[in-house]
């Protein structure tokens, strides 16, 4: 079912440090900061020949990453991102599985302008896993 | 300077039901499981068309990731390893930018093989980087 791994997301508390960090000193190819209103973030992404970095910094008072920073003051590792081909078949293949869909279940767009799922960590060994549709 | 994204690593309680949920749930290509003494885990592979996800679950009293699972009982992402061509020369521009190497600075042979170093995690956006000589 899952494909390609389409980004790792990194919970940053300063994006442009994150950037010039992997830019400067890593090589990487980073882009501009994007901010994502309605997402409550900041993302930026680095390019690696076959998948990306997704950087996330806060953004507004009600982030969704907000608390994840509280308890991990240095930034850490928040979520993958796997592609799927059909998210609606995607997600009840896995909830007749018993894995547990974050929110609502519907799809909403996300970041890249396609539809994606939360799945809950406990399900999936303590690791937020998104997924997309490809 | 950082290539591909070779892996991203998960620690983990139960190494055959993680394999279980990716391979059964998840639907992806699993490998067996391999003891690594040396290393003091057992690993396993998920191939994914782009990377690989890389379980981790402690093997022996000295595993070094017994820790990180005392932290994180319901396991969690423990590193990111990219890929470089020299890692010589990777590790001296990386010193020579601040970054701090683990454990003696000099490679280690890692699971797959070939040369690998670990980069503080609080350089890093609070994640643990392996490099791996491609």
């Amino acid at each position: 079912m899952i494909g390609r791994l389409n980004h790792v997301a990194i919970a940053v508390r300063d994006i442009a440090a994150a950037s010039a960090l992997y830019r400067d000193t890593l090589g990487a190819d980073v882009s501009a900061a994007v901010p994502q209103v309605e997402h409550g973030v900041t993302t930026v992404f680095v390019t690696l020949p076959n998948t990306k970095i997704e950087f996330l910094e806060p953004l507004g008072a009600d982030s969704p990453i907000a608390k994840f920073l509280e308890r991990n003051p240095d930034g850490g590792i928040h979520h993958l991102c796997y592609e799927v081909d059909d998210i609606i078949v995607a997600r009840d293949q896995l909830k007749a599985k018993g894995a547990r869909v974050l929110g609502s279940g519907e799809p909403k767009i996300g970041a890249h302008g396609k539809p994606v799922l939360f799945l809950h960590p406990k399900d999936f060994n303590g690791t937020l896993v998104e997924l997309e549709q490809a």
